[in-house]
């Protein structure tokens, strides 16, 4: 087989350490920070923008970029919606921004933004909104209950398997999404432990990479037409689709021995079942229609109506893939 | 073990296609192209340079700069020194590069610039001569006598392996360099065919990346110092003594098995006694003495007189690693 691909590095600093170090990786890129998030007792000397929402609303947005007017660096500290919003900020106004993450969701390493506004979401991908600077510190990641970290770093293992087949696939970025899968299967069971997180933390940081370089595969498309059409719970999506998704495309995918990601479900005591979720079964055509619609060019089995019913159907059922 | 590193990824453009995307893919930079390197009949209607000499004389790189004057692109299609010109015009220009290797030297792949005036080289690291894009095809490698791209490769081979335990090394670039090493395991010992020059090309590609991240390993000091003091052949030195080093460090890679590397040494009919190429047992003693004095910070076991001497009296006996 012929490589044939083109692949876009981007560029980022990614520091492993304690936070500390904080203010020498800010001094790098500025002297007025302005911190985002509400961990405003990690850098108390600087100006802070505490309001954060989930998929970064406009309005939301306004303010911060307000906020900002003074500030020549920005200090996301949280989750995904607090890079999200440090992200608003810098598309408008070209701001660095030295990320900070307490969850595994993985935007600190893409330049991928997103906004909503009326109930719909816009997303874009733009280099301004890449962040300068990670740093990584396992230490901040302790205080997120196990529920809500086990559901993030599924998240990131779903980033690293729908990689392997995803439209832009290529041999960079899937050797970092299998570098990725190993951190996680490692780290995951093991989040009580600094160890275990800072795994956990690396393993998402190249999920992310990988996953934005390779673009949205099967699995991604599959969880969103359900989200979207049945209102079902993200993380308890992506828990249960993965391994079906996983026995259609194996072949694609022999470095993850199907074996491998059950176990790992199973350690963190992954959801099994659709049907758990209020989803009916009565439901599955119209989905199995919706998801036809969205297959991503290039997967590598023909998705049918057939084989997307099976898949389907198991996995409202909880039975094991096929 | 806790994770604590500093990783600086480099933004670039890598493209795997057939030479006949050039035109396209120097059209994103510029419109003003001079071609560095003696392959006129791949861009004939564009200017060209094609004065190349080893290690970059400064007088090359003078009137190369003059010759950009006009230019607003500069595309290298070449070895190592080829890239290196493009390179020292882009050091004080600011021009961008792109890079199309005809061997596996890896240059292209790192922000590393060297220039030689009166017999001395001089080298820094500058992101302004990081190749923007790099198009790597594997028909224009196949005029390289077979003996030379070998050469190249195990010099690609010795940068993922000297990369595991390098000053930098960090888990990101030792995924790289594990990655880039199965790739040249794979495609040197069939260089003669397309996809096995594809996979070198790969592999080397990885192996630039993962060696300018991490740094120079003891291999590389090692091998630094015997061509220094007793000018040994630089690609038969490092063929020889990369399994002796690997077999010192192997606590250290433990993902590369010394009978992999041993293999694939064999299958490309690797030379295997330093005696073979002048150098002396008498010598042995006073090149112990100057590589304990250039051990790279970090190395993963103790380099002592005794270790070192006997590391270097195998390899200059032609015996098995111990």
């Amino acid at each position: 087989m012929s490589l044939r691909f083109t692949h876009e590095t981007l560029p980022q600093r990614v520091v492993f350490a304690p936070h500390e170090v904080l203010p020498a990786e800010i001094a790098r890129l500025g002297d007025r920070p302005l911190v985002i998030g509400d961990r405003s007792g990690l850098l108390p000397d600087a100006s802070h923008f505490t309001e954060v929402a989930m998929h970064v609303p406009v309005e939301v947005a306004e303010r911060a970029r307000k906020a900002a007017h003074d500030a020549d660096v920005l200090v996301s500290i949280g989750g995904g919606s607090t890079t999200g919003l440090a992200k608003a900020i810098a598309l408008t106004t070209g701001l660095p921004i030295v990320a900070v993450p307490t969850t595994y969701a993985g935007s600190e390493a893409t330049d991928v933004w997103g906004l909503t506004e009326n109930g719909r979401k816009t997303t874009g991908s733009d280099r301004r909104v890449l962040p300068r600077t990670i740093v990584y510190d396992a230490a901040l990641t302790a205080s997120l209950p196990l529920e809500l970290g086990i559901a993030s770093g599924l998240n990131a293992v779903a980033h690293c398997v729908d990689s392997l087949w995803a439209p832009r696939a290529d041999p960079i970025n899937r050797a970092l999404a299998l570098a990725g899968f190993h951190a996680l299967t490692g780290g995951l069971p093991r989040l009580g432990e600094f160890a275990g997180r800072e795994q956990t933390l690396y393993g998402a940081y190249l999920a992310a990479v990988a996953f934005a370089s390779a673009g949205s595969g099967l699995h991604h498309k599959i969880c969103h037409v359900l989200g979207g059409m049945y209102n079902l719970p993200h993380a308890q999506t992506h828990a249960v689709m993965l391994p079906h998704v996983l026995a259609l495309n194996a072949a694609a995918a022999p470095e993850i021995p199907p074996a491998d990601l059950r176990q790992l479900l199973d350690r963190v005591d992954a959801p099994r079942a659709l049907r758990d979720y209020g989803l009916r079964e009565a439901d599955l055509p119209a989905a199995v229609d919706a998801i036809l619609a969205a297959v991503p060019p290039g997967n590598p089995v023909p998705v049918t109506t057939g084989n997307l019913t099976e898949l389907l159907r198991r996995a409202w059922a909880g039975q094991e893939p096929q």
